[in-house]
């Protein structure tokens, strides 16, 4: 694989009210350079089911192969990017949420209070993180190793495996 | 966070015929008190659905923060627990269940038979434990650490997090 | 308990077809006769959620305590076994494939992307493993401590756990 096709979706209202400047995206789009990875596409919406999922399928249709979604994975009751994602996916890959919460659990008890998840939607691989910049970029670190294999098999390409 | 208020629920159908006594919600009350939260409720049901699902309501509309389950989460016929739960809850939190299944397996592989759980009903933690008083003891002290956050979280609480 | 009466399920268009011979199968036919079990019945059907289900259903009315299915549990379009299992089952175990994916992790990254699972189908467990044959087999075998327990359960026979 060559470079990947990413784009980036943050989820927050206050960030899309302009209330406060969007951190999380920014750091994942630092983090994805760091992978040799090429950004395409960025957007900031509130913590709303559809306004989530058009973000998602727009990405989609443009040919990120990748989209990442920071913010809304928690448990209060703003928090629904989950729903958003479980709503248009194909099928949800529970591994990715599986290994984040584990890993994320070394460093503080409260890493059990993530629903970070993965999930293919359309032909993209969909990976949700969680709403701080520097949870965002550790969880995106912690599964970066079985993206590149996730995206050939989402784009329905041929692979040793 | 001072003092959780804790109700708990023990689900055994036996226990609620009165053939034996219900140890696992005495057990559980001993727990809570050792980490400074406050029993205000407790009540025995029988592995029912309905049942199960009144009780919990009953607490939350009373109060109780907290909610802890004892019985009915492995896979036999009559383990309901699960179900119970899932059919009124806002959101399950799914690193509660990972977590207390992978330390209970480093005891004895039989650990990935329980269907522990935690989720989100009305504004209440809801904790689903094994039956088995020394079990449901093990699996609350495993998931302990992040109660109080997740509890602040289900009410609306403002957090630093 | 004695000797496991097992059934085993190779999920492959190309087997199911002949363009190739099956060796998922057989790798798990090997394996399961070092652990001392019996095994009844093998057959290979194509990745349709239909011919899994009726097979999976055929070897559960012939008495199969266990029924392993290889292939099928990955992310790619075709991967349907998963979907076909969740279609017919009473419950699913979390624990098998949050386990199975945890342990596969620690050999390659890629151990997330697997959708192996666990679930009682009438009163047999079925284990779903990946479909290449050295896969298969190391999964059974992570596993393979909490089969006894969790058939006899399936089956309702009285336990002392």
């Amino acid at each position: 694989m060559n470079s990947l096709l990413v784009g980036i979706v943050a989820v927050s209202d206050r960030a899309a009210q302009g209330i406060y400047a969007d951190e999380g995206g920014p750091a994942l789009t630092r983090k994805c350079k760091e992978f040799g990875w090429s950004v395409q596409a960025e957007a900031i919406v509130p913590d709303d089911r559809e306004r989530i999922q058009s973000a998602i399928r727009a990405f989609a249709a443009q040919g990120c192969e990748l989209i990442l979604t920071t913010g809304g994975t928690g448990i209060a009751a703003r928090d629904v990017t989950p729903e958003a994602i479980r709503g248009i996916m194909r099928i949800e890959i529970p591994g990715f949420g599986e290994l984040m919460r584990a890993e994320s659990y070394k460093l503080t008890p409260n890493g059990i209070l993530s629903r970070s998840l993965a999930a293919v939607v359309d032909s993209s691989l969909v990976v949700a993180l969680p709403g701080k910049p520097q949870g965002a970029v550790d969880c995106l670190t912690i599964v970066a190793g079985a993206i590149p294999h996730a995206v050939k098999l989402c784009r329905g390409q041929p692979t040793s495996c």
